[in-house]
């Protein structure tokens, strides 16, 4: 078990080597690197338990991350569909991956996977201990707080890096929700499950109430807490309201309690919110949470595009990471549908991976910059071998290079390339088409 | 043939059913249409000889616009599999197309899918002029200034209703390109040939030296002309340059001339620019060009993802639309390497699509709001047909619903629904997972 926290030895002057790990990927300073952790604007989850895990940071100044969601649903999926998908994910460049298994050993399947996850992982303990109630008493509602805290402790010593946890609704959060300002009122599953064991048993949020016990085990594993928004609007008319914000408040309130503890935390965020929202969104959670790493859920910039929230958060993402956010939580063509299968995971990392890069291009980190020059100058060359090896996903060109590339031209323009047209002419050659 | 311009009937008080119409389907007041008819400041494109047209309103305080390009490239494709295409992009919600044919009979293509085309049909003459040169005479550069105009007058004939015409490049533009302080020089199609053209024969520009003849065609045929921007950035590093604003400096000084004739013009835009970049653009091209409706092919904000052009553009285009860009040119997954294929053409338009609504939205179009409104009360419902008939593709639904739908679950919580969790619990309840 750990003794002193990456926060702590940090602050002790003890320069963890995850941390020169951290500087020399993203190529920035060390030092910087010591502040954000010291101060809580970086993080870098990991549980020393998950040994095949190579660290990422996350927060201010760094490189936008991006994490992808797997696990199985009741009866419709298996552990090798579940690891099928990560390895996907981790290929197509997820940074991070959750598991948000909610059927058949939620804890197993969490066993199972981290051995083999090469980033960081995350959980929603909740799940479990909603999951196991409802299998041994018939209803989620049955689980108790002992059974969530348990599910904390069990999936921290199975080695998760990062949990969300729903301690930002209380039963303020209730009585303002009864008033039914809301289209989609809680579209967070773990939210949900959270209000309706605290409107069942007429209690406090136990996560809440007994937030020392969380910091406890995440002290004791290194665990980064993730304060997760159970009011995160699920509609864009719902976006930025009283609910959501008041909540955001309560937030801030436990980053200040986590950092004491010398623990870790990511704040997450929306959500469906329309795009000139989304700047304002940022500004206010950095402002309120003092200045914590963003986790966003999109955020969806409208909410009649099933099929294609993997762009319609993209749109949202891409705004959201150039103005702050930190962490982008993908979202596949299946949101709104179903479970995403294997190939829907694919297209959700690179959508989200598209947003980041755009806001990283934004924020002009070096590297970002570095990669589009030397793109653009390889479609200037009209060199189709080095456009496959920069390109963000190599998979999509052997079908056109296949079918049509003579002398250099792809088949948009065929012979009439711009790029060959302008370098003869230019060249003081006669041109060839 | 027109005897006074759209332009200058609304400016003599006469109100034309066309402004009718557009206030209608746009749920704007007529005299809001009247003004910006009168100013420049909306168009509406319409060429009388384009009987089956259903006309559309572009620019300041309307919904955002979009634009398919189709087109055969030689020996690549054939007037049925782009009528084809034409269909489906209109089918997935198109607002305008565009042929953007460069083989076989250019004007025979125009002529064939005109009469079928139901929104306004745009073309790029400069290609007609170019592949007939290359055809009779052995390269593009052996056009004839004679040869632009007269496929300018050719494809009004045709019942052309908006025509890009690159005259912003001059002998002045060439002196700035040859310094090479581009990493993609030029990208624009039409203004490499423009530009080839200048340098073999060391002439002007016959398209600006002679903007009279081309206001002349306009006015006798009712065309919109939409000033092209040859020098539209085509890498993320090259945007907002001084060639970039040399250009639209002279496209502003063109739609003067344009509204002084009583001719209806568009502003073209870029191209490949970063996101932080983009809001300033529409900003300067809006000051520069007197509130023009501003044409956007994207914007891509990088350029390192190629496969995925239509969701680099979708990022673009929505935060340009969100700023005042009015009309979006569709970007296809196929972008920079190859013609799309039918496929690619809807999700083409559906990424354009979900791009111009996000910006609705964000500019308040109450109608965008509405639609927004009816699909999160639908999902609250849980009533999969009505989402169903609200998306914006219906057609991804089909596979999902058939696959497991239980009492209005989602396959992606099954039973637990947070929709559901919560109703119950909030309803006095007992949850019933």
């Amino acid at each position: 078990m750990v003794k002193n926290t990456l926060m702590e030895r940090t602050r002790k002057g003890e320069l963890d080597p995850v941390l020169e790990f951290v500087a020399r990927t993203e190529q920035v300073p060390l030092e910087q690197i010591a502040t954000g952790i010291k101060t809580g604007t970086i993080v870098i989850p990991g549980n020393p338990l998950h040994r095949s895990c190579s660290p990422r940071g996350i927060g201010q100044g760094l490189r936008t991350k991006v994490n992808a969601n797997i696990g199985m649903a009741e009866g419709l999926s298996s552990v090798e569909t579940e690891t099928q998908k990560m390895n996907i994910a981790v290929a197509a460049g997820a940074d991070a991956i959750m598991d948000l298994s909610t059927g058949g050993n939620v804890l197993g399947m969490i066993q199972n996977l981290i051995p083999d996850c090469p980033v960081p992982f995350g959980t929603v303990p909740i799940y479990q201990a909603a999951v196991g109630a409802r299998e041994s008493r018939g209803s989620i509602v049955e689980m108790s707080a002992e059974d969530m805290f348990a599910a904390v402790a069990e999936q921290a010593a199975a080695g998760v890096d990062f949990m969300t946890i729903h301690a930002g609704v209380t039963g303020e959060t209730l009585r303002l929700l009864e008033q039914h300002t809301r289209i989609a009122d809680v579209v967070s599953r773990g939210g949900a499950f959270m209000l309706a064991w605290m409107l069942f048993h007429q209690k406090e949020n136990p996560f809440y109430e007994h937030f020392d016990r969380v910091l406890d085990i995440a002290r004791r594993y290194e665990i980064t807490v993730s304060l997760g928004d159970a009011l995160r609007p699920g509609a864009v008319a719902d976006a930025t309201d009283r609910l959501q914000v008041q909540e955001l408040l309560t937030l801030g309130g436990l980053v200040d309690r986590c950092r004491r503890a010398g623990v870790q935390c990511l704040v997450e965020g929306p959500g469906h919110v329309p795009l000139h929202q989304i700047t304002a969104n940022i500004v206010l959670q950095k402002q309120l949470c003092g200045n914590a790493p963003f986790y966003v859920l999109g955020p969806l910039v409208t909410d009649v595009a099933p099929g294609y929230d993997h762009i319609t958060s993209a749109i949202g993402g891409a705004i959201a990471a150039s103005a702050g956010a930190d962490f982008l939580c993908y979202v596949t063509p299946a949101e709104h549908l179903g479970l995403p299968n294997a190939e829907q995971v694919k297209e959700g990392v690179i959508a989200s991976r598209i947003a980041a890069h755009a806001a990283d291009l934004a924020k002009g980190v070096p590297k970002a910059w570095e990669w589009d020059r030397e793109m653009a100058a390889a479609r200037k060359a009209l060199d189709w071998p080095r456009q496959q090896e920069l390109a963000l996903d190599p998979d999509v060109f052997p079908p056109y290079l296949e079918s049509r590339l003579e002398e250099g031209e792809c088949s948009m323009c065929g012979p009439f390339c711009a790029m060959k047209v302008i370098s003869q002419a230019m060249g003081g050659k006669k041109v060839t088409c």
